[in-house]
């Protein structure tokens, strides 16, 4: 079937590039810089000039997916979308959008007959190639007509082993989709997911870091341990319970630089972790683990907070103590 | 070559058994109970009456692999038997020993020229089909000599897709096993391996629990989802970022029962995750996410806290407030 | 001068008494059940039927106070109320209000040419006697009108030590009450006060429950300790660095029972603490302590999370552990 | 009654003037520095030139109060001291010892016939002034023999209100000194104490981190706030529910600059609260509180750690995303 993309990003050209490849879909695409729509579109999918004609050029009932950056920018472009659609038409909000704003969103479109789907897209850079695990928030008759657009993006069963339990007919969670629920759905499984991959990060983070300080300086010497954390992360991929793609990942680039000077040690966050922590407080769900992944890169990217010199100054009060100014070289590296 | 295994649990039993089927070598097996024994001596290996049988049975320089339980039982065995053992001769300690006490039994042997290898084994009732992720401390020439028995436990590199960057000759690591350093090193990174797991772990069922609480009571109806976790775990195992094998063991215990009501939600712990925290203590490296992983599971084994009470008292000292005796029925479920 | 308040639960009425008593001032009251009304004004305030008859036996400009659940109810008292006020008139809302829902209030109460001012009020049913701790947000000419009520209202310098470096005239914070800032800063200043005190609490029960598990069963005999944590309080009370009111109840409380044992561990939580956490997200800033503060009382409300199902599930998958299906008796009590 | 103090320092040299001031006690001082012992002894105490003179001057049975830096230089002098002490005489530990420490100590010198106590001593360089609260761990007959020198160091009831419930007699906690326990508990309370206080800090200073950035430029425009933290600390001293001697000092540091900007932000931490973690991992206690606080120190004094660059590098791994090497100026301050 035929797809307009708008958004001709990394995520959106590949998205664009499968459906062609993998599926035989057929596409019509758009971004504001001309050029970049006229590099795609000599790889097949049609080309437009503005969303009008890229409106234009879409047969009817249209299903436009939006892959732009999440936040105003997407607000923006569904705006003037929504003015140039007519009953009937999709809009497909592929980013990284907050939930509660799909079901806003939604409910406005539905005024015009516009029909509104958000798609959870996990894979990264990766996914052209692996195919992009998709979580879909829609209602049931909009989601059985773009089916076939979710089929192809998505994975496919390949030769992962089948979880025990599963026979017959291949689900759509095995195909790597699934119609999560009504709208917002998508968004909110996706919302998850980034949560728990905070998580997962910073566990395998710290470990690395135990480990990298195993011959630490402040330890009695008789109990220094000089690890090698590359063979460490490799030897993990290999039967051991912690096995996982990010380890992979990791493995990778401690293998490319073991002590990784090249980071800054700056991580940033979207949104993601943060209405993870939201919906958590929301349902009254204790979730320790998933909201200190999110502090740890908020102080990542402080130099010192004022909290730490409230502590230096209550310190100071009771006892006297007078915090180094310039930290002790050898100490806490 | 030939190994001698004490302790014949599911553990032991299927390291012998892995050893003698994919390797061709050679052991001879004792564990207190007779039966089991006598019922894996009938697969090949030699049984024995008692240790000293054990230790009549074994070649030198002997090669003693003690797999019973961690603490008094394992220090127990190993002092018997470094009785019996003669200079050349050595244990090696594939269970989850504390790491200080490796070193510690190391030099007291190193006076009887018995030599001492600390082994992590990771891969737990799945290791004999897929192989065991071995992180091994020992002084190099031990080392050595006990490599053939540590590359056939091992799952060795298989089909799992080589790192970028590794090319050339396998490396031990992707063979599965690493001589991780001096005595002491295997278990320190087996804890450290199990400290992230505990991590892992926790990052996964906090997401899950969100997703179950997605349509709480606690929520405006509108803001209510009714999330499919068993699908939500079987689509995040195909191309998402989150893809693990604790996922998959998740995937497949939601399949068997989605709501898991048959589980209690008492969680042990053993040792290896306590002892991270300590390391990370002594190293002065924070470690929020492995620390509160293992918290969880303190509490998740006690009906009420004192804490909990102390929060209580407080409240009604300086509000009057007053928590109900039993929890009312729909809150917080 | 004169106060109208609406909502004679024991602060409401507390306000009123003190505003009679302390500071001479005249107050109309109502509250929705008339037998209250009827108490309260046998002590001196003018008594209302109704919102009509309250708003007519107040003088212009008009001061009304309202004292009602934090919420809907608020919300519903503050929409009838605005519809009877006129011009000049303000609206004080001396509840827990969530800080944006003031913003908004503000904004379209401003619209009538009706004041709103919003009041943090600290101090719980001790305040009558000890006054209470005010944190105001309003416009300036506002506060600056009312004044004299809020002065009554606090505690007054009385007699704890200056703090180094104030000198001469007392400032309005060395009385008890502050200009927080324009309208949202007094309940945003509240909202923090609540979070830290949650903060607070959770530190104090920590620490006294390791004190009450210093004997635990689960320690080698030699190291377990009797504390008597009533003991414990009191002393922390007299020139310790922990010092604070909280101890002050907490030694109060365990005076009363030792083992709290008819507190059942169940705690509740107000909205503040759950804002000061979405503050600390918005603006990028770690609070763990502020945020686990929270989590334990949530946590403290469930019997069992499903987390903690999903740890026991996995355990069964890569380790077949079973996990009791009753703890057993005698372990972490 | 007479003491020996070892070790003139700021704690040391107070509390020899206390007991001379305020209980007409007698003392023989020493230090390894002769300045510092002749200056002392012109307040009144016998000076001494070395150990042995210390010991010569001392009246049987002598008590000894040990008052140098916790760890090897506390047991060097204590070693020292006790091959010169005779049966009946008594060592007080006044520092911050561990407590597994005392009691093996204790076991040791109680084969010489010799005594042990631990002082947990609280007040820091207020208690001159104000009188040490004291947790003293000891035998019975020991900690009577002692008493009235604990009675003359400790505030005593002064004029704090009384905790509701006690009445008749002050009890000794009243007076600011308990006799915790055998030995080791001394010292294990100002462990808990010091736990405590390390939590309260951290909740005090999260706080005033989130009012110091409510005019934080991530926010949307409509919602900053410009809080004025120095008049919050203030008011909060009045009447508020968080009310403490740590918010005095709090308050007194900001009325001496607002932004606090002469601190590092490095915050040093002493061994209590590592202890107290290890205390709590021990017992199966959940202690996120306490243990956050801690890890926030560790945090605060390095520049990044190794968990922030395996981050970083994971999300290049899956995102492609590129940390900025160096923090964007605008974002996070």
């Amino acid at each position: 079937m035929q797809l307009g993309m708008i958004g001709l990003g990394r995520m959106g050209a590949n998205i664009v590039r499968r459906l062609l490849k993998e599926g035989g879909h057929d596409a019509v695409v758009y971004d504001r810089n001309a050029e970049t729509v006229k590099s795609l579109s000599s790889e097949g999918p049609a080309g437009s000039s503005d969303l009008k004609d890229f409106v234009a050029k879409l047969k009817k009932p249209r299903a436009c997916w939006v892959m732009v950056p999440a936040g105003p920018i997407t607000e923006a472009v569904i705006t003037e979308l929504s003015g140039l659609l007519e009953p009937g038409d999709t809009i497909i909000d592929g980013g990284n959008t907050f939930w509660k704003d799909d079901i806003r969103r939604a409910r406005a479109l539905k005024e015009k007959g516009i029909h509104y789907v958000d798609v959870g897209t996990s894979g990264g850079i990766w996914g052209v190639q692996r195919g992009y695990c998709l979580m879909i928030g829609a209602e049931k008759e909009t989601f059985d007509r773009l089916e076939p657009i979710f089929k192809t993006l998505a994975p496919g069963h390949g030769d992962i082993p089948r979880t025990a339990g599963r026979e017959g007919a291949w689900a759509r969670s095995e195909e790597g989709y699934i119609h999560a629920g009504p709208v917002g759905s998508g968004h909110y499984v996706k919302m998850i997911h980034n949560g728990i991959e905070y998580g997962l990060m910073q566990a395998y983070a710290e470990g690395f870091d135990i480990l990298k300080n195993a011959d630490s300086p402040r330890l009695p010497e008789e109990e220094r341990l000089d690890i090698n954390v590359t063979e460490v992360a490799e030897v993990w991929r290999r039967g051991s319970v912690v096995t996982s793609w990010l380890l992979d990942l990791t493995a990778a680039a401690l293998m490319e630089e073991g002590d990784l000077k090249s980071y800054s040690g700056y991580v940033d966050d979207s949104g993601e972790g943060r209405w993870t922590v939201q919906a958590a407080v929301a349902q009254a769900v204790p979730a320790e683990v998933l909201t200190s992944a999110l502090y740890t890169r908020f102080r990542s990217r402080q130099d010192h907070t004022f909290a730490e010199k409230i502590l230096s100054a209550m310190r100071k009060g009771f006892g006297g103590h007078l915090e180094p100014k310039v930290p002790p070289p050898d100490v806490d590296k």
